[in-house]
């Protein structure tokens, strides 16, 4: 039993009151900030979020260039060639990529290029090749290319001294191409949360046991690791205890990782050690939210560790992580906290029930357009979740929803 | 020059006919199937596509358990209890996760249980924590409970026997959850097709350097290893090659991986060998596509492997491996074909003019609900990719688009 001073023991007597979701958010929202940057190697970048703004130091390209293979040549010489009119150019050489052609283009000549060659000093367009013949060192022209056509200018792509990339960018593989093109060998990205995992329950196996007796498998930290990394975090390897105080009280104080995730013992039943132990140790800020069926979770601090107590039936589980343990890893990596999930607005094939007062996560499934119901209740059975095609969130101050209403459907495929 | 029957050598002559996108789409899915099955740890297996129906062995829970935090009793005992009528039982016992509670509850008797505790025989409910008064051994109800209350029937979540997961689902984090409860150590998944990167170019500086002088760097291998890992393949170490015929010709009959992509010295330049390779040493089935700005695109294969010629212009690259390359990635993966993004059909705020017979790669950019085209031609303007929210492709039928007609956009952010 905790003497922390203000802490309420909620064991075995049940929450006194229960804190809005919308509350947690904005805890989470006040508290968190993107961790600090680190220098990774550009092939290992995608997806990671950019600490910085990205100013390029180089012209891209760094010269003119020919933008088609062809031939290069001044365009005003060939304004009147036609089928009927054609016009001949003495090809004095050629430029090909990193191998420029190193005089001038006199009147009368042109220059045979690749794409990516430098443009001779001289010439001001490039004849694509489908559109000449060439024939003993003689071009011949039909149809007129007008000064600076497929060239590609020095700075067209970049220009020097520009912002090509704002801080906080989730790295797209092309800007990646694009970094790649000014130089760059390190990007300084913000630094991938280290999430610990910590399972309690005397009950549990470790994932990959075949369950036995009365001992059930763990199936919490195989999917919070998942969740971790999907949103920017490095999940440890999961670590399960028995529901003994002491050892809890251990991991508590191990000062490693930037955020723990306790996973069951964090309720109102007697072995529930988490919620005390926090109060003691940091501080317990959340005990209890008004949120169906996760609503035996918890959020903390222990030094600048943020701490989440979330309950052990699988579906609160992940329900709990995805509103609130999941904002605060996308917050420390960086990312735009609200959940990654692609959400479809559709409208409802049967009523949803749900109470005032809290927040219902109903597991729903899309039916030629519309959504239905699958679960509301049943935390434990984490098939509703895998049988669904994604959850509406029913807002507290609803009774749930009616046929025909449009809902958001948060999708939990990609 | 190849000798190969029925090659047209392309080379400063430029494409005969371009194959339409549909049908290099059809060659691709025609002749790729997903690559064979691998077994993974459950850890690692997020986001892999499962290779067999996973059917349990294993009823999940194995045991009626509790399903709350409070007290195990005969349901019909507490039907008469109200707030003016408590009845009392006497508590017996406790059950605790694992830790059974061995004898059975005879009348007027209760048993303290933990949520995941086995039910004690006798019992058939449990009266929640919140809703009882315990003292001196004694449980005071003062509300009734039925039968089955806050009970979690054995094999509820998972009926021993069936088919739990199908082939082809792309693994969710509850998915693994679900796998473990039945006691998954390996999951059967199919393997990541492993792809090679070739680039080619004299001009070319490996990605990490300084451009200078007239040599550019590589921006195509680090965003083509981006996407192969999105779309689920595993890149090899990028190979930069110089534009020698008898260097590709070795990286051509090297047997190593699945896929290989060619970027650069795939058009009609006169150092293009890539092409006439293709066709001397295995099939060049397509060459030249019409779609701007990507048309100097090739498929062919060399025994079991595909190899894609890729544009060098990265905008191109970006474009071809998008619409052909990656869907050859996804296909072998076991993934949906289709690209990967988001779409959201939104109306355009000018008109996109196209030509008719190709499709055009547009990158576009929302503002206030609407689209507008930023960028149509431009294929070695990386920048217009990084710059953009997405792209429109306008269909090979159409002039283009009217301003405010409905088109889809492919948003390059998740």
């Amino acid at each position: 039993m905790s003497s922390a001073p203000g802490f309420f023991d909620v064991r075995m007597r049940g929450f006194r009151d229960r804190a809005e979701v919308d509350d947690v958010c904005r805890l989470l929202d006040g508290r968190l900030n993107a961790l600090t940057p680190e220098s990774v190697p550009l092939l290992e970048a995608a997806g990671r979020v950019l600490a910085q703004d990205v100013i390029s130091d180089q012209a891209v390209p760094p010269f003119d260039r020919a933008a088609m293979d062809g031939y290069a040549l001044h365009g005003a010489e060939s304004f009147a060639a036609s089928a009927y009119n054609p016009i001949d150019l003495k090809i004095v050489g050629e430029a090909l990529p990193a191998r420029p052609f190193a005089q001038h283009i006199e009147p009368g000549q042109a220059v045979r290029v690749m794409t990516g060659a430098p443009v001779p000093h001289g010439a001001d367009a490039v004849l694509p090749a489908e559109a000449a013949s060439e024939t003993n060192g003689i071009v011949r022209i039909v149809e007129p290319v007008s000064p600076g056509r497929h060239i590609g200018r020095r700075g067209e792509d970049i220009a020097a001294g520009r912002v090509v990339l704002h801080a906080g960018r989730v790295l797209r593989p092309q800007d990646l191409g694009l970094l790649a093109s000014i130089g760059t060998a390190l990007v300084a990205v913000i630094r991938r949360p280290a999430v610990r995992i910590l399972i309690t329950g005397d009950e549990l196996l470790p994932c990959g046991s075949k369950p036995y007796d009365y001992r059930i498998v763990d199936s919490n930290s195989v999917m919070l690791a998942a969740l971790i990394r999907r949103d920017g975090g490095i999940p440890a390897q999961p670590v399960l205890l028995p529901d003994r105080r002491d050892l809890l009280r251990a991991e508590l104080l191990d000062e490693t990782g930037d955020l723990l995730l306790i996973s069951g013992g964090t309720s109102v039943g007697k072995e529930d050690h988490a919620p005390g132990l926090l109060a003691e140790l940091g501080e317990l800020s959340i005990h209890g939210v008004a949120l169906r069926p996760a609503s035996p979770t918890g959020v903390g601090f222990i030094g600048r560790r943020i701490v989440f107590l979330l309950p052990g039936n699988p579906v609160s589980c992940l329900c709990a992580y995805d509103l609130f343990a999941g904002r605060a890893v996308r917050l420390l990596a960086g990312r735009p906290p609200k959940m990654p999930y692609r959400v479809r607005r559709l409208p409802l094939a049967a009523k949803i029930v749900s109470a005032v007062g809290r927040v219902d996560y109903v597991r729903v499934g899309l039916r030629a357009g519309q959504v239905e119901a699958l679960a509301v209740s049943g935390a434990a059975l984490l098939s509703t979740t895998t049988a669904a095609d994604g959850f509406v969130l029913v807002p507290r101050d609803r009774e749930g929803y009616a046929p025909g209403e449009e809902v958001d459907v948060y999708l939990y495929d990609n």
